[in-house]
């Protein structure tokens, strides 16, 4: 017998949930699209029959679901256990998740905004365990962030707090969807790597971009990250470029924070080897000296399970089972 | 009989101290130079008899001098009671005052980074009373700051957190004298705004400012403000356009720390009226909405005396005598 958590990483398209001991091993797992038209109790449904589904599949084992551990996208009021708001799921304002769950199941739900989870799973078992201080940074689409300080999410007055990718790197630079400019998600995620690519292809010569014949609209990130693994030089120096922005961010946490650590996860992490050389040497070069020996950036360890296993550390710490 | 404490306000070119009761009340007062040039020991002796002659008036109201709360600039390791690094203080490195202090008074020291004593005498009986979570600037040749998080100031690992006035706002912006570009202190200072006045000064047409008929070097951000004060147009721009650089720096720390209240002082806060209404719509366009609502802007109340009082308080805690 062997009892479980079920962590949910809820995003914009789709979620994803798995069994997780209570020693954080990840059991069965799911994966689901979040059908947002036919409305948010409708997307809330299909969470609880899938929570509902896994559970009887993992109960062949004999062991009992003790709590879920969600993690979804905006803000969360993680307190009362509902989303606020969220930019990726429409209509889903002052939505109380909590209590249809709690009801449907009769076990507790602890609830976190996704990029607080991913920074916590990362501490609970990657590459993070053991440093109470330190910033998770998610590059994606956008770039998401959690600041962990005593070992404990700041969430700020009102759980906004580690809006890194919305901090302004360049005063009068790039419009951000947030309705500010030149904020930091500009020009160092998935986004930013495409819109250099397209910004470079019309002045830049040979590339192995430009072979890919692809209209504009269909270069994406990856294409960048393969031709870079080609060698193709213009990517090479997109992901300098954009590894060069991220240091900037960075050595704004290290000389506001002066923490232990810097995480970095999310899809583009997956390119560390193209950009990482440029963010250390511009920590190096920008961030105070004692501070940015300290703060040693590393890749998350955990992947795409970080977000699950982060819900996962939450809903444990609600049931009093970790400290 | 009333006991006190000895606050210190250290700085580059001169020290002041000050005697303050158990409740915050200011008594006696003494301002001295930093006879640098004749090293740091003689600059330790100096503050030593300073305090021991401010101690000796004092003790006709027969109170004891229970303890001395010290605030420095540059890097200070408070527990180890030293000064590991000061810009202002030239070889001033891994210098351990807290062991002569307390051989020649016979009283406990507290020391403290100078930024951090000011918002911490803004937490104890300033514009920050009662509020947990803040950060606080002051606005002066630099721009210093100072993290309280759950009514503590927010260190970091090696006691460097805070460095809000290196916070770069603009990637490839003004040289600062930390070695790196664009800091917010490049753009939100008494020396931005001279700076701004010279710049403007070769373009634009009719000011006050060329009517001082001072060589450039002589030109300071205070003849901005008498200027300012008389309405001189590009005056007023100056400081719009330093409210506007300052509301960026605010912008980023509302988004990564949302938290409750920042609180601005420094002689640059004097004048308030010309920038604070850009600062504030800067911060209202760029923030996210929720943590800029939250996040008052208020000046400061304890203008000078607000990091000799938070060097009072450090050392009242230090004794136990507040919590």
């Amino acid at each position: 017998m062997e009892d479980f958590i079920v962590g949910i990483d809820l995003g914009g398209t789709n979620f994803r949930l798995a069994a997780v001991n209570l020693e954080g091993t990840v059991g069965d797992r799911m994966h689901c699209p979040v059908e947002s038209a036919r409305g948010k109790e409708a997307v809330l449904g299909d969470l609880v029959s899938s929570i509902q589904a896994l559970a009887k599949n993992q109960r062949s084992t004999r062991g009992n679901m003790l709590a879920v551990g969600l993690g979804a996208p905006g803000l969360i009021r993680s307190e009362e256990g509902i989303v606020a708001e969220s930019p990726n799921l429409p209509g889903w304002i002052d939505f109380d998740i909590r209590t249809p769950v709690e009801a449907a199941l009769g076990i507790p739900l602890a609830i976190e905004n996704d990029a607080n989870c991913f920074a916590l799973g990362e501490f609970w078992l990657g590459a993070a365990q053991g440093i109470r201080d330190f910033c998770a940074l998610t590059l994606g689409t956008g770039v998401g962030g959690g600041i962990i300080l005593n070992g404990e999410i700041w969430r700020g007055a009102d759980g906004m707090a580690g809006e890194v990718g919305h901090m302004i790197i360049e005063t009068d630079g790039r419009p951000c969807k947030c309705g500010s400019h030149g904020c930091l998600e500009q020009y160092a995620s998935a986004t930013a790597i495409r819109r250099f690519a397209l910004e470079a292809l019309e002045s830049h010569g040979k590339t192995l971009l430009r072979d890919l014949r692809k209209n504009a609209e269909e270069l994406t990130a990856q294409d960048v990250f393969e031709a870079a693994k080609k060698r193709d030089e213009l990517a090479l120096e997109i992901f300098r470029k954009m590894g060069h922005f991220l240091g900037i961010g960075l050595t704004n946490l290290i000389n506001l924070l002066n923490v232990d650590r810097i995480v970095l996860g999310g899809k583009v992490s997956g390119a560390w080897e193209f950009f990482i050389h440029e963010t250390e040497r511009t920590v190096t070069e920008r961030a105070f000296k004692i501070p940015a020996r300290r703060a040693k950036i590393v890749k998350s360890l955990l992947g795409d399970n970080g977000g699950i296993l982060g819900a996962a550390y939450l809903a444990l710490k609600k049931i009093g089972r970790v400290q």
